[in-house]
Formats: C-alpha cells, sequence, structure tokens
C-alpha cells in the first residue's frame, strides 16, 4: 500500500490542469518528461512529478533512458520514489542502486515497508545487498532477517511486522490517539490487533469499529474475538485464501503458540492471487512456473521452463506410436479410413478429457470440489460423457457419410459395409468421449490424494494418456467388428 | 466487506472458550449446532453464533437441512444474517425468502449494501423479487434500478452507491466527525471521495491521510488530485485492473461527464478477479464460461457449456484426416514407421504450440504483452523454436534409434534407409515445433487485433491448426527424402 502523501494545493489551479492533462497518459507524460528534461525545468518537473501516481512513473521508466530515469528518480519526493522504486523490474532497480549515493540509499530503504525491503534484499545480487544493508540500522536489519529466513511463498515471507497493536483495556478514544500517532509507519490503520501481555494474539478490532462505537467504551468488549489467523508457515495460497473467502483487508500471522508476528494485507494478497493464477495457468499447459513477465526472461530461460514438459510428453508418446504400429497394417487393410479417423479420435478425446480435468482442478482450487466428492464427480462425468459422447457420434456418423462417402468416396454408403465402417468410428467416437471425461474428472483428485499438484493433470498429460486409451479401443472394436 | 459489529465481551470467558474450541472448524460446528437443536438449547446457540464468520455459517448451510437452517437463520443478528445471506447459494437464498416473513425479510434487506441487494435481484425467480421489491421503500427502489439497468460485467453493474462524500472546504477534524456519523451505512469510510457543488469528482482522501495531518487543515490541500477512475460503462476486468495496478482498497466510479456515482471496492474486486480467471481457463480448455460453481450446474448445463467447442473442433479434424487419406497409403509403403510415428508429431506439435498461446495470452490479460509487441513476439518464439526443436528432434532420433531400432526392429539401422527415415521423423519434429510456436505466438496476437477474444486461440484450437500443419510437412518432407 505505501504511505501516500501527496502534498498537492487544490487551490492552485496550475497542478490541477497538469494532472488531469498528464494522469495515467504515459505517451503525453514521456513527452512532458524529455521536452522538460532537455530544457533543464527541473522545478517544473518537481511540482508535476508529484501528481502522479508511482504506478505511472514506474511505466514511464519503461520508455526512459537509464540516464534520464535517474534524473526523474532524484527528483521524486521520497516516499514516491520509495513507492515507485518497488514498482520496478530488477535491472532497472540494480541501475538506480549503483548511482545512487549512500545518503540517498538511506532515504529510500527507511520509506520501504518490511516486507518490500526484504524482497529487494533477495532480488539484488549480493555486492548491493552489502551496500544496502550497510545503510539500515541493526534493529531493521535484524527484522529483515527473520523475514528472509521464512520459506518461500510462505504466509511468514509475505508478511510486514508493522501493524497497529492494541490492548484490550483501552477504549476507543485511546485507540484512536494511538492509531494517530503510529499511522505514518504502519503498512496499514484499518485492520487493528489486540494482544494480551504475552503478545498472544486475542481480538481483531478495525478501524471501522472504532469509528461505530463510543469513544468511552473499552476495546475488549467490541473486538472481535473469533480471530482468523494464519500461521508464519502457512503456504501463501492458504492466506489468500483466507482473506478472500472473509473478505478481510488484513490478515494476522502468527507462530505456532499464536503469538502475532505480523500481518499479509490485500494489496500484497492480490498480487500473490495474479501469480498463483498465472502458475497455475503455465502448469496446466506443461509449463514450469516463471516468476518472471515475458519479455522480462531470455529465450534460454524461457526454453528451459517449456523443454522438460514436452521432452517428457513426447517420450511418452511412443505408447501410441507402438500400438500404431502394431495395429497399422491390419487397420488399412480393412479401410484406409481408419486410420485417416485416428487424428480427430484423438483429438476429440484430448478435448473432452482436459475440459473435465481443468474444471475439476479449478474447482479445487476455489474449494469447490474436495477429495470427499470423487463418487459424485465420476457420476456426473459419466452422465455427461454418455451425453456428449452420443451428441458427438451421431454428428461424426453423418459426417463420415456426407464427407468421406459422398464427396471423397472413402467409403461406400450404399454397402452395409461402408456403412458399418463409419458406425465403428462413430461408437469409438463415443467409447473415448465417455473414459476421456472420466479420467479427465477423476485424475485431478487422484494427484490431490497423493498431495502431487493437481494441475500437472491437466491438458497435456490427460492428452497423452486419452491418446493411447482412445487408439486401445479404436484398434480393437475395428478388429472386432470389421476384421 | 459488510457491517462488522460484534458484541461480544472478552472478559466472559465462556464466548471465547466457545469461540476458540469452534471457529472455523465446519464438522465440529455442525454436531454443535445439531445437538443444540435437537435438545432446543436456543439462547446458547444464539451466543455462539454471534461469534461465528458469515463465510462459515454460510458453509454450515451446506451441511443442514432446510428445516434446521431455518432455524439457524433466524437465531442470527440481523446484520450477520444478512451477511450469510448473500454468502447462500441461489436455492438456498430461494428457500429462505419463501419462509421469511415480510417483516423478516425487510430487516434482511435493510442491512444489505445496494450492490448485493441489486445481485439479489438479479438472480431471484421474478415472484420473489416482487415481494422484496414491496419490502423497501422508494427511494431504495429506485436506486437498485438505476444500478440494474448497467450492462452485465460493467463498472456500473458491480459498483454500490454507498460512499463517504467530503467536500474541499472541510478540515480534517470536520471530515472525521462526518465518517463518524455516516460510517454505519457505507460500505468503506476507508477512502473518501471530494466533489464539488456539481457533484463531480474532484480529489481523493484516505482515512489514513486524514490520521496523519494536523486537524485543522482543510482537505483540499491534502487530497489527491490526480484521480484515478473508471467509468460507468468500463468493463469490469478494467477496473480490477486498475484497482491492482494503483492498490487501491476503492476505485470511484463516475459518469461520462466526471459525476461521482458510485465506488467498488477490493474485496468486491477480488470476486471479479477469481471468476475472470475461471473464465479465461474455461475458454482455454475449449469450455464456454458458467457462473455457477461444479455441483450446482446440471448435467444438461454442463454438456452444453463444453458440446460446441468439442463439435467444433471434431469437425475440424477433417481436414487432417483428409491429409492422412491422401498420403497414408504412401507413407505405409515407404514405413510403417511414418504412420505409426504421426501420433508423437501431433501431439509434440499441440503441445509445443499451446505453451506459446498461454504464455502470449496470460502476458495479454496482464498486459505485460500488447499488440505492439508483436515482432518481439515473433522473433523471440522463433528463436525458442529453433533451439527447443532441435532438443527434441535430438531426443527423438536417439529414442527412433533404440526403441524403434534395436527393441522394435520397425527400422533397420544399419540401413542408410532407415537412419535416414528416423532423420525424416526428427526434421518433421523440429519444423512442427519451429512452426507451433510461431503460430502459438502470433494467433493470440491476431485475435485481438481483429477485437475477439484471445483466450479462444488456447490449447484446443492450436492443437487442430498446429496437427493440419504438422502432417503437411511431414507428409511433404517424407515423400521429397524417402519418396
Amino acid at each position: 500500500m505505501g504511505n501516500k502523501k501527496y502534498q498537492v494545493d487544490y487551490e492552485n489551479s496550475f497542478s490541477v490542469q497538469l494532472s488531469e492533462e498528464l494522469a495515467s497518459n504515459i505517451p503525453k507524460l514521456l513527452i512532458f518528461v524529455q521536452e522538460n528534461i532537455a530544457a533543464k525545468k527541473f522545478i517544473k518537473l518537481k511540482k508535476a512529478l508529484e501528481l502522479i501516481q508511482p504506478a505511472d512513473i514506474s511505466e514511464l521508466f519503461d520508455e526512459l533512458t537509464p540516464s534520464d530515469m535517474a534524473i526523474i528518480f532524484r527528483l521524486l519526493p521520497k516516499n514516491i520514489a520509495a513507492e515507485t522504486f518497488i514498482e520496478l523490474n530488477s535491472s532497472q532497480q540494480n541501475y538506480l542502486l549503483e548511482i545512487l549515493t549512500d545518503k540517498e540509499l538511506k532515504e529510500i530503504t527507511d520509506e520501504l515497508f518490511l516486507d518490500d525491503f526484504a524482497d529487494l534484499i533477495e532480488e539484488m545480487p549480493s555486492n548491493v545487498v552489502k551496500r544496502i544493508l550497510r545503510t539500515v540500522d541493526p534493529v531493521k536489519r535484524q527484522k529483515v532477517n527473520i523475514l528472509l529466513g521464512y520459506p518461500k511463498d510462505s504466509a511468514g515471507s509475505i508478511m510486514t511486522t508493522e501493524y497497529i497493536n492494541l490492548h484490550h483495556y483501552l477504549t476507543v478514544e485511546e485507540c484512536l490517539h494511538k492509531i494517530r500517532e503510529q499511522a505514518m509507519d504502519k503498512e496499514t490503520i484499518y485492520t487493528c490487533y489486540v494482544t494480551d501481555e504475552e503478545n498472544k494474539l486475542i481480538g481483531v478490532v478495525t478501524l471501522k469499529d472504532l469509528f461505530t462505537h463510543p469513544l468511552n467504551i473499552k476495546i475488549g468488549s467490541i473486538m472481535d474475538t473469533n480471530v482468523i489467523s494464519a500461521t508464519t508457515d502457512a503456504d501463501q495460497e492458504q492466506v489468500v485464501g483466507l482473506l478472500s473467502k472473509y473478505d478481510f483487508l488484513a490478515i494476522p500471522i502468527t507462530d505456532t503458540e499464536n503469538h502475532m508476528v505480523g500481518i499479509v494485507t490485500i494489496d500484497d494478497a492480490l498480487d500473490v492471487m495474479q501469480e498463483e493464477a498465472t502458475e497455475d495457468i503455465s502448469r496446466m499447459a506443461a509449463i514450469i512456473p516463471e516468476e518472471k513477465a515475458y519479455f522480462e526472461t531470455s529465450v534460454l530461460s524461457t526454453s528451459k521452463s517449456r523443454a522438460p514438459w514436452l521432452l517428457f510428453l513426447m517420450i511418452s508418446a511412443t505408447f501410441s506410436s507402438v500400438i500404431l504400429t502394431k495395429f497399422e497394417n491390419q487397420l488399412s487393410v480393412i479401410s484406409v479410413l481408419l486410420v485417416a479417423s485416428i487424428p480427430m479420435l484423438m483429438d476429440t478425446g484430448g478435448n473432452a478429457g482436459s475440459q473435465s480435468s481443468t474444471t475439476i482442478i479449478r474447482g479445487l482450487v476455489l474449494q469447490e470440489v474436495g477429495m470427499k466428492d470423487l463418487k459424485k464427480v465420476v457420476w456426473k462425468e459419466i452422465k455427461i460423457g454418455i451425453l456428449l459422447g452420443a451428441a458427438l457420434a451421431f454428428v461424426c456418423f453423418i459426417k463420415l457419410l456426407i464427407v468421406d462417402g459422398l464427396i471423397l468416396g472413402t467409403i461406400d454408403i450404399t454397402a452395409s459395409y461402408g456403412l458399418l465402417t463409419a458406425f465403428t468410428v462413430s461408437l469409438a467416437i463415443f467409447l473415448t468421449v465417455v473414459i476421456a471425461k472420466l479420467t479427465g474428472g477423476i485424475l485431478p483428485l487422484i494427484a490431490k490424494k497423493f498431495k502431487l499438484d493437481p494441475t500437472v493433470m491437466a491438458s497435456p498429460l490427460i492428452t497423452t494418456i486419452v491418446d493411447i486409451l482412445a487408439l486401445l479401443i479404436f484398434c480393437y472394436i475395428a478388429i472386432a467388428i470389421l476384421g
């Protein structure tokens, strides 16, 4: 969230006009900035920059030369500079850290909240880290070290320790005073945490609660004692799930003995949610998730994240090849149409299976589907499979009669043998769809059962498994009916 | 967010103990509730229920019989009842509405914020809607009608009109008083909006700003005049994007002339974000998105959402069949291995293509990739394609020598013809991967260019297109090299 404090005078029409003209219009802002840097109108620039949101300044920086970026960065008020800094990519951060003096560096790091500071330490090369750590006082250094000690993607690693801590014997009025004193240095003041003398978490009170109760009442009697919290070792996804389920703006993080140690705020949770959705989508497309954006990764590292599954799936397809080698001649002798139908069968099976697996995987993520639902899933997918399989088989049969019978002449639809061939392919479609739906529905749940990530069961793996099953079904029924 | 006001006395150890024992443990809570309903201990139940979060009560309701649900619902304090009500699914809501008296109904609807009330009106059958609307006063009815008039998925349809409105000439102290008076009825008090005499939006001030400035200062001089807002007709996804980009807790919604009309709060944005991610994931798996959870939809409606793409893709696969029909005999005569390699080729092409398309689609959603990047995407995907294609071709060649040469004997690796066959398949893999990566990278951008939803270009469609390209490449190079 960051500590916003724009000192803009509404009465000053110059500022307002400037703001409306430039606000979040990056191309216009870029021209304005470049012109004024060229003309060395730094005071005008400084005044204008105060009006721009940090997220927009960061977008502007993507378009500027490094030296112009450094000029602009130095013109920013230091709280906006800090907020902008955490929005930059690591190469931009690295560049700025190299050219900033120790004094400037300290000004920035002083403004950063602990969670953002810890993220920065984690991402910078070790020589830069040493320099950064030299600028901060021992207490802050120690606090950051604790945050850095938590495992990646745990609640501890994304929390901040800058929260408002109250005691249950304080009145609403005393609490409001205390919040006023501490507001500047806290990541959020909207949710406050009530702890006992041992720092154990005993209640939560929102600023709205304080605003809707008499000033002289003790917060012990208005706080919510049914505290929803997470421990430092909880998975970040779980923390986000709790925030979203209960519609909180922040969630308290405790150690295993319920001692209050930090909070995770909704804006950080939103980022985690985006990140987790991207990871899930990547895994579903057989990609090993990367944290960086598409254009921030090298060709080599993108290739590395895509290679393992591609290789594995290519090798797995050997099974299909082996089956086809075994049956190909037999099938060809019966009818060229049979072999020619294999791509359609495989694609349809793969698509039908990945529809089901994707639905179940998403259901698991959103906690709409659980392990206990296995039977219900099996039953529902079988029914869907029969319904869709029948519809597809019917359309396929008609298509074969028209395309292969009338247009291509691959089968003779006036002879019962030709009709039987079309029937065989259609029956294979039906069975493939039913089996694909069933497999797609069950596999993510089995993965979950064995503590594997269900997303790896998505499209590509399902496709490969269903391919093999579809081919086997097809070859056997073709030989049984026509052979 | 809703108006939370738990009147629990911390000194009362009974409550605290109960809370810790039952809090968010649904199975335990279920037993507790059922036992106490059976024993008719309603006062004990009422006391306990005050401690439970609405989201948990809603989960509890999924496990209760309708009549038990009605008993519990009537025991809830009316603000918690309202918050629980909006978390229920529509059949539960419908059931409760039918059995509640007009007086009880009015108590609930009075507690609902306008956006939740509008959602309810939209989801209920018309006879229930008539009854609900009879309970509310004409002013509220008119306000809801305005909300209901905005198009689905627009900012207007998800906003609420219950925000804090301030004037620039008020002091911080005056504002704090005003907020205190209005807090109970507002969806959020943490971000306040400053409007002029014509109700035009001129600034934003957060409660934190008010807490970090002297009490006698005018808010006109501390408010942020660079207001980021959205218009009522903006897409809900765009609104969520702004909230997430700027780390706001709420965003103002204006009409086209900058008159303030409502706000969208972060908790609603979080729901929209989940919903949009689910929609994208569904579309990527060739499913027409549904709003309801997996178990809330009938077999028929799930089938309907899956059928169109399955049918379309099955029919599209006709092209592969036609190509294969044309070349099958020629290929078989050259080597059985060639036809047997087709599934592997097709799968690998499909997987390689969907990796790229998924990455680009996600990049578009997160605005990390844009139309202007077409050239960069083409160039990067070609390089990745060459790198990965070469790696896969190499592994494929080795695999063919070992599996088909040594184990199956499908090719004679001591003869140059056998080696040439393996080389042909490997070369086809290489070219397929390069073309798949290129196609997967470009197609989402082309879809975007033509104002189509890029997600429809994901796995299944890419797979079908790449299949056809892969087959054509393979057949032509096999005949050119070996024929």
